[in-house]
């Protein structure tokens, strides 16, 4: 599996569920594909829908969806809570195993000119693919979204597409492609009720507020029927080469004890790069010269 | 990668290195299988090459490899330190990922039937795949060797082979073809220089004498240029789904806290399988209903 390449694309489209159907039918129809997750947001009215393999079958899947959904996703009828410029709202490419960034920023941007030109639709770079140092940030290439940028895209240079027409796809809107790591959802549960806590820790370790690089969290109260609430460290580890899982535990114990309470037990929430899972099993065992490659099946998938 | 396998086969040559790389060639040139090590060892006169796939192009291979052996090897010219019945002297199928040991059961009996025919040489089934309880074990298979099986195998009916004839190939003497769980070479180094410490500990988790199933162990001292001694406990795990990493670090750290020392740091030797060590991790973190396959590439693994 050489340049194994996860894309995550966004749809505007959570309330009919046959339409995310059709999408996700489109996507593993294409050879060297595997869908590994599809979620549906009935309050945002948008889907998520998670698919993998090498560069080539990547991207025809993803044009396959753009294809699928611009026939089915009319943005002008389109209301949801979230904020959107398009019916292929965001197209992120996330490099897996070895493949590296570079790889993907340099297949989002040729992926976003062959869109561009293949459906008709206004295409921005975002995130390590951005051109424009501004538009590294979505919420900057999403600022007043479809609504505002149908006014602005023809009359203001700042808001002119990377690729494509000067005005928005008819049903389509515009189309946001980007690369960027992958993204870890890691939670920490302590054995405290005090939510104080665990947003003390929280506003501790993550780097918006001076703490850890790449580290997001916040503390939250866990409250479930029938059992005790527990303070929750909730992280989003957003470079683990940066910022690893061993390291936030590291440290989330350590404050933990200064607040005289303990880690209870850890959440991973969906998937994460087995690497970053290997970092910890080498951390915890002081493996010497430990790497990756011992591991059998990420060395074979390597090498394949 | 559905059904991943790997293979080990053992060559009885390991004094002309060009031997050794034709049969590493015949075996790199199939299609769909990875060479991952091969050593070669003088005074064992003994090679040993490992390679993986889907079971196809194993068996493709490992036939090619059988093939080019009988072609390079003669064994009335073999000596050599370690015990061997054929210049293919054993080949064992291990499952990786997600593939189940009775997969490689399988696989290893209609590969030795295979073989047998197609090169008129006796073949043996040992492990989880022999027939004959006792030929579980290897060493009962090449009980008095290659020259003690040369007259046993036509009059003793013990020492019938499995599948083919009851006489050895001319040049190749016979194969034992099996099947068995992947082992993990895995050494923990201790803050002391006293062996006794090493062995004592060693003789407590091993299975041998009582201790962890699946565990083989013993102590040693190691002793390099320039550095202090260090005592080690050297383990092989021959099933970590029945005692893994983990479980032996916790139980080795409790020994060698009792004995007024602790672990320095542990080796992994080789490869190990991933989820032997995704398992560590997830002890480390305390992870409430952790899978593998939340580990992305593994997951993609199964899938392809």
């Amino acid at each position: 599996m050489p340049g194994l390449i996860e894309c995550v694309p966004n749809f505007s489209e959570g309330r009919r569920p046959e339409v995310v159907d059709e999408i996700v039918h489109a996507v593993g129809q294409i050879e060297g594909v595997t869908v590994l997750d599809h979620t549906r947001d009935e309050t945002h009215n948008r889907s998520v829908v998670t698919f993998a393999g090498s560069a080539e079958p990547v991207v025809r899947a993803a044009t396959a969806a753009v294809g699928r959904a611009l026939e089915l996703i009319d943005m002008e009828q389109h209301v949801g809570a979230h904020p959107r410029i398009g019916a292929v709202d965001v197209i992120p490419f996330v490099p897996l195993g070895t493949t590296r960034l570079e790889e993907c920023v340099d297949l989002a941007r040729r992926f976003g000119e062959q869109v561009a030109q293949r459906f008709d639709i206004p295409v921005y770079l975002y995130g390590d693919a951005a051109l424009r140092p501004e538009r590294r940030r979505l919420a900057e290439v999403r600022r007043g979204q479809y609504e505002v940028l149908r006014d602005e895209i023809g009359t203001n240079p700042a808001r002119a597409p990377d690729f494509g027409p000067a005005r928005l796809h008819p049903r389509g809107g515009a189309v946001a492609v980007g690369a960027r790591k992958p993204l870890i959802a890691f939670n920490i549960n302590l054995r405290t009720d005090e939510l104080a806590v665990a947003i003390r820790i929280a506003t501790a370790i993550r780097e918006s507020s001076g703490g850890m690089p790449a580290v997001q969290a916040m503390g939250v109260l866990l409250q479930n029927p029938g059992m005790r609430p527990m303070a929750q460290v909730s992280t989003n580890l957003v470079d683990w080469e940066r910022t690893g899982i061993a390291e936030v535990v590291h440290e989330v114990r350590r404050l933990a004890r200064e607040a005289g309470t303990e880690i209870d037990h850890c959440e991973l929430i969906g998937l994460a790069p087995t690497g970053a899972l290997l970092e910890v099993a080498a951390d915890t065992l002081g493996l010497a010269d430990f790497n990756a490659d011992q591991a059998l099946e990420l060395r074979l998938a390597r090498d394949r």
